[in-house]
């Protein structure tokens, strides 16, 4: 059978390992770099390879971060008895972004799951504990991913948090998304928004 | 705003550049590099990086090699009588995949758009003119994309290819796809089945 010339096979076969990305969109991926400048290609290139050197995940709260510690574990700004724990560092990047919460955080990096192979010893569980001593924590917002997997975890940190008495656990409120309309919801998401209705 | 560390920012914002990767899909590709093999990722990087440096067009057909000429053209079993011109050189890689054509090809490099201003001077016909002659070119199939580019270069392609009388042009057949279901189907392809029904 005809092969793609080998570096190009070679883009395509890596790329395709990743999640998400089939033979068709590696393929689309690898003739769009031969066509932008060589220039860019390069720094792609690069910053690729060095991806991993650089980085690392932040000794107190792992989220990703060039330095042993991370700006917001850093930072003296932040409101350091307000935890947040979120499943991954990109959980993380996108609360930040709404500007809502100026607490810390921290990552689990994984949520439980039985089929993945994930237990509790997988979730950093003794930084936490680190964590919340060292820092005075008094409130927990428990933000992990609202679903199968994410409420497990959710409901295991609850159990585990528990030892915390003094400790408020929180979580965030589920219901309809805002600019969606009530017929393209999908139906669990409408009982969710119904069991928690709130007096207006 | 909280960023991510450089060498992460930069590596997301590289990949938004590709046609049909977002901030989200970036932001997963580079997330899963950080997990993926050292070793892996350099490899990667490196290949990206080679990539530009490494691979031509065919100075025949504008096949992608690593060499001048490339296997096809150098090949001495293909029937060189037989021509298929596509778009793009994934295109050739498509048909390669089914086996059924054993000729050669000839790629545009793409297809005619007023819009993204390609014209006919962008479709290298002297290339596809000395590649006609030189191979004793007797058919030509034009397997331009069903759409509404790739219908107007078959459109002109059959126009600028008749100073070769006696050279028969074909085209690829459109039609219902194989597997699908008349209820699934579009209503363009399905008024093009029924124009193009043949009897059993």
């Amino acid at each position: 059978m005809y092969n793609y010339p080998e570096s190009l096979q070679s883009v395509i076969e890596l790329l395709k390992k990743i999640p998400g990305i089939g033979f068709k969109s590696a393929q689309r991926i690898a003739f769009h770099l031969l066509k932008m400048p060589t220039q860019e290609v390069e720094k792609l290139g690069e910053s690729i390879s060095s991806l991993k050197t650089k980085l690392f995940f932040c000794s107190r709260c792992n989220n990703i971060t060039d330095e042993e510690i991370c700006p917001i574990c850093n930072s003296s700004v932040r409101e350091k008895e307000k935890l947040c724990i979120v499943e991954q560092p990109y959980n993380l990047y996108s609360i930040e972004k709404t500007g809502i919460y100026k607490g810390n955080y921290f990552v689990l990096l994984g949520s439980l799951s039985p089929l993945k192979g994930i237990g509790p010893d997988d979730l950093h569980l003794d930084k936490l504990d680190i964590l919340i001593k060292e820092n005075g924590v008094k409130e927990i917002i428990i933000a992990t991913n609202p679903n199968v997997e994410g409420e497990a975890t959710s409901m295991f940190l609850k159990n585990y948090l528990s030892k915390y008495p003094e400790v408020k656990i929180t979580k965030l409120s589920v219901g309809l998304p805002i600019g969606s309309d009530i017929d393209y919801t999908d139906e669990i998401t409408l009982l969710k928004a119904f069991e928690k209705r709130y007096e207006m």
